[in-house]
This record gives C-alpha cells, sequence and structure tokens, in this order.
C-alpha cells in the first residue's frame, strides 16, 4: 500500500488504469502495435484510412469497406457555417491548439452527440472535419482567405495538404502524410488519451473527450515536441554548427526536445519509419542542410547521452520539406490522434466506472472559522 | 500488485493519485474542508469570493484584502465582443455545458495565459466571466436580448442573477446564491478536478485545463444530478403522489438521482446547509408543492433504502425558488468549482510530473500485416 501510494503519488507511472484492446508500447519484439499490428508494416502497406477504421471498428477493411469509408469520411469534411464564422474571429496569433480545442467544442454545440448510438458517426465527423477546421483559419487568418472545404483527394493527408496549399499535392506527400498520421495515431494511455478517458468516464459526449483531450496534447510536455525540434534545428547554418551548438546546448544544460521517451527505453520504433522518409524528401527537394543538421544533432544526442530520437525529431524536416508550417506541426498530431482518443472513449463507455482517485492531505489540520471582521 | 491493479483497473477507486492541501473529504468529524474550513462553517459566515480567494490564495482574505478582490473580479465581468458574437452562433437548444466549455476555450483563444505568472489572473477572469457567458448565451437565444454583462452587484452570486432576471436580486436570493456556490467549490479529486490535473500535467495553459474539466463536469455521473432531480420532483402532484410514485420507482429500479455518494457514506454535510435554505426559499415564495414533495422522496429513500439525500438534491428547489431554469443549474456548478478546479491547477504546476498510468492489454496476439487487395 506505501509503495502503491509512491508509485501513484509520482503522476501513476506504471499504475494499471484500466484495459485496452486498442495498442501495446514497449513490448519486447514489436516497439508498438495497433489491435495487433505492428506499426512499422501499417506505415508501410497501409493509409491512414485503414488505422483508424481498424481502431474506430475493430479490424482492418475489406476493399470494399475501406472505399465506403473514404467515401463517408470525404461526405463529412465541410464546416458548418456558424463554425467558419467563429473560426474567423480567433485572431492570428491564437495558439492553432486552441483553434483546434475551440473548433471541436464548437462543432459539439452544433451538430451534438446526442445518443452513444452516434458514437462512430461522430469521430468519424471529427476526423473529416478537423483539416478544414486548422486550415479554413489559418488561411483566413493569415492570408485573408476563406478557403473552400472540400477537395478532391481521397485521404485526409491529402485533402489537408490540399486545404493548406490550395493545390493538387505530390504522389509523395500524400504518402508522407499516411505514414506520419499512422504513426501518430494511437500510444496507449498518454496524457491526452487518459484525458479523454476520464472525460469519458462521466458518460460525458464525444466532442467534451476530443476538446479535453486537444487540451492536454496542448502542453508542450505532450505535443509540440515537433514543433520544439522545428525551432532548434533552424537555428543552425551547417551540420558542423549543430554538432558544436548541441555541445554547447548539452553543456548549459538545455532541455534538448525530440529525443528519449518516457515508455521506451531504446529506440522509438517511429522514428525509423520517419527518418526514412524525412530523408526521401530532403533529396527531392535537394536539401544540403536541414537533414544534415538534424543528422549532426541525432549523433551527438547518441554519442554524449545515449539519447535516441522520438517520433517527433525527424518529423519536424519532414513537415518542414512539404511546406507545412510549423505552427501547424501539433494541430496535425489531433488529426491523427482523434482517431485513438475516440476508440478509447468507445472502451471507456464499453466497460465503464467513473474514474475518480483519492488524494494525499497534506494541508493544514481543522481549525475555526473567524469572520472577515475578526480577521 | 495484484491487489492495485484491480484497484485500479476499477476507477483508480482508493488509489492515490497526487497530493493536494485544499479539501477532505469523508473525514471523521468534518465531512468537508476546505484548507482546513469546515464547508459549513464558511457557507454561514463568509461569501463566495472569500472562499475562492483561500482556495486560489491560500488563506481566507483581511477585510482589506477582501474589498481589493471583489473589486478585481467585478472589474473582469465583461466579455470581449468576439466572444459575445460567437454566444450568439451557439443554437437555443445547444446543451448549456457545451456553451459554457466553448466560452472558456473561446476565452483562451482571446485572453492566452501564456505565462504561468498569470495564473491567478487567468483563473480570476474565468470567475468573474463565467456568470455572463452562460446568461449572453441564455438570454440572446431564448430571448433574443443582448445584455448588458455589468451589473451593480457586488458578488458573482448576486451578479449571476442580476444578469439571468435583469434586476436587482433580493438579500435573501443572494445569500442562497452564496451558499450554493461555497457548498460547490471543491471537492477534492472527483472526475472533473481530476481532468483538470491531467492536463495541467502536461504544462498546458490553464484555460486548456478549465475548458476539459467543464467536458468532465458535463457526464451525467458527475455534475448534472441536481437537474435531474428537478426533473422528477416536477413530475409529482402533492407529497402523497410523491411517496407513492418514488416507491414504484423503487419497484421498478429505476435510477433516482440526488441521494448517496461515492465517498460518503452516512450523509453528505452539504445537505442540511441547502436543505435548510431550501426551505426558507420555499416559505417565502409560499411553496406548498415543491419542498413537500422533496421531504416526501427524502423520507421514502431514507425508510426503504437508508440513501440521504447529497448536495445536489435540495439545491433543485432551492434554485427553482429563485427562478433560475433547470438548464442552468450545472453551468452555476462551473462557476463555482472553476476556484477549485484552478486551485488544483496551481497545485499541479507547483510539484508536477506528467499523469501517465499504464493499461493493461486486453487484445489480440500480435499478426502479421495483410494488405487491402488480399484482405
Amino acid at each position: 500500500m506505501a509503495e502503491a501510494k509512491v508509485l501513484s503519488g509520482a503522476g501513476l507511472r506504471g499504475q494499471v488504469a484500466g484495459q485496452t484492446e486498442l495498442c501495446t508500447v514497449g513490448k519486447t519484439g514489436a516497439g508498438l502495435t495497433y489491435r495487433g499490428y505492428d506499426v512499422r508494416e501499417l506505415a508501410a502497406g497501409a493509409i491512414f484510412e485503414e488505422v483508424a477504421y481498424l481502431l474506430l471498428y475493430g479490424e482492418l477493411p475489406t476493399q470494399a469497406q475501406l472505399d465506403g469509408y473514404l467515401q463517408k469520411l470525404q461526405g463529412m469534411r465541410d464546416l458548418p457555417v456558424a463554425l467558419k464564422e467563429v473560426l474567423e474571429r480567433i485572431p492570428k496569433d491564437a495558439h492553432p491548439m486552441d483553434v483546434m480545442r475551440t473548433g471541436a467544442s464548437v462543432l459539439g454545440n452544433l451538430e451534438p452527440e446526442t445518443s452513444f448510438e452516434q458514437q462512430r458517426d461522430k469521430a468519424d465527423r471529427l476526423l473529416g472535419a478537423f483539416p478544414a477546421i486548422m486550415t479554413y483559419w489559418y488561411r483566413f487568418s493569415h492570408q485573408g482567405q476563406r478557403i473552400e472545404c472540400n477537395s478532391d483527394e481521397a485521404t485526409i493527408g491529402g485533402h489537408f495538404l490540399s486545404l493548406l496549399h490550395g493545390k493538387k499535392p505530390s504522389e509523395l506527400h500524400v504518402k508522407v502524410m499516411n505514414v506520419s498520421l499512422i504513426l501518430y495515431a494511437e500510444h496507449e494511455f498518454n496524457a491526452s488519451t487518459f484525458t479523454a478517458r476520464v472525460c469519458a468516464s462521466t458518460l460525458s459526449d464525444i466532442f467534451s473527450c476530443v476538446t479535453a483531450a486537444i487540451g492536454s496534447l496542448r502542453g508542450p510536455l505532450h505535443g509540440g515536441a515537433n514543433e520544439a525540434a522545428m525551432e532548434m534545428i533552424q537555428r543552425f547554418t551547417s551540420a558542423e554548427d549543430a554538432t558544436a551548438g548541441t555541445l554547447a546546448m548539452l553543456e548549459r544544460k538545455d532541455k534538448i526536445m525530440g529525443f528519449g521517451h518516457a515508455i521506451y527505453k531504446e529506440s522509438d520504433p517511429r522514428n525509423g519509419v520517419i527518418k526514412g522518409w524525412s530523408k526521401t524528401l530532403a533529396d527531392e527537394v535537394g536539401d544540403t542542410l536541414l537533414f544534415p543538421v538534424s543528422e549532426a544533432i541525432d549523433r551527438v544526442m547518441w554519442e554524449q547521452k545515449k539519447l535516441f530520437p522520438n517520433a517527433d525529431f525527424y518529423h519536424a524536416s519532414a513537415y518542414h520539406f512539404m511546406g507545412i508550417p510549423t505552427a501547424l506541426f501539433t494541430p496535425i498530431f489531433v488529426c491523427s490522434r482523434v482517431s485513438g482518443w475516440t476508440a478509447h472513449v468507445f472502451e471507456q463507455r464499453a466497460n465503464n466506472r467513473i474514474i475518480r482517485p483519492s488524494a494525499e492531505y497534506t494541508g493544514v489540520e481543522q481549525r475555526a472559522f473567524v469572520p472577515v471582521q475578526q480577521r
């Protein structure tokens, strides 16, 4: 009991807070699995919608199921007029995650989940709508343009790039977006997913759960590491500069984002995948700076600290090579992880008990009230 | 370890998830204390702002501190134009808790917390603004009126009644609102507060934490019990009808809201306080129906089930006697509990480790990926 207290007092680390069929993290032989499939195999052979279907519907879709699912999601992309009007009132300098959180919350007013029987449709609606929530606000506030929220792109990844850039994305970029969305889709009881499950445990609606999860993902200890990595990478002018600069940062004990992981101890299974695609993109654009700088930082971190890059580190350069503004890196995470969040909401609802832990009281002893006139 | 798993798997009940100086719940001799003070003494002798100050600033204020705090909060009542325009776009039939959640989220875009040094000002801002968020939307959507968001009332409780009814509230009603806001202000690691702490543990901003907490409070297993109690009470035409009807509901094993509690086992210390004020209000309005009906239900529940009324049950009739629409009962809970939520956010930040528990995997064994063409 004393041991349990110590363990759970420190962020509930290692404490089992529930059951899941969705994911394993850090099990020997397979660093990350979604419903039994190695995430590396999914990233190599599937599109994101197959993975979302796997998480939300339980199995990988057949071709006919996938075609139907793609069509369903394509029909859920446009935003209600009232939501567009809200997004137009959010300032340019707002935190993009505040925009995502507000978009999810407003959608819950306009298209509420009035019965849990609607939960799959609402999850799909959020998957369909998030790319437009992000890009409609971004392009209106930054470029003064009211964009069309539909596109001809088959996938969410291609659709997002199309809305962002206002033109058809290349096959390579659509492929990398699908890989990225797959890598970020699900990760067991991380803080944002656990937030969604605590919220779901009161039997609240799914928009509340996703809104809450976005709030947690916004925190710099959770999402946002790829943005921080990008800002660091861009500071260096060459691989040599990056090597010297990283050594200096370590010397100063500066925080270096994108390395190590709370659960993975030897490597992040997602890193090799995204690093490979970042290299391909670097070759495509003829980059001779960002990728070599990234590799130099990676090398110093391993040699000096035995720390490995996590999923976020090479995502930074990969996104950058596709012309994605740094501010939108974490919102893309939302477009992906909403599949995992909502799948966890389904699980919590299916076998629910309200999540209500206890606290250790460390405050003052009981004392008598004194009216304000006598204080 | 096995025992810990079982315990924690069921809603983390009894598991210590952190420390707090704010509150004890269900300790012998004092059912509920805020920083050492019995909530019954606070409700008898303080106004809500003294209690919010106690929670957020650590001690009960002196008269000078209280005067300054009241003045500060009064200056934080009005809403930015953009937030009013958002509230005007939320439909009349929206869930009022969706409105509160969205209001908090939008405010986080317009007046972001850019440093934790601002946390007290942001908590006070939310305390000041919530009454207007609720009533501006309610009166615009239900009565077509754009109300003035300031009032001459000294306290949040009086201010809320003034905005809702468009006239100066009676001293008695202001007193009861203060009592109600004090009773609901804080309750340790309940689900919405725990949601706020999980969100805070990623070092996210305070608007994200409060937005997330509102989403959890919205759930029918958490907030909303006083609304459900009101709907039941209003169904009966007399005390005799209520007695017969409650017995029939028990016979049918219908869920009866407002009785019993997850933590309190013998009585809810808040019940006696609000029951007394509900009786006073009943006498004031010459009620011969709702209060006797409430007492009849109370009597049957005790005689048949040994279940006691919790804080929510007599809140229903008390709010009703003050002319508050049932739909706004849970939003009032937000106006109060935001003091506890934000005080917990301060605590979490002051001694933080990201809250990231583990899950027990119950899914399929690892399996090989099959491309869609071969499924």
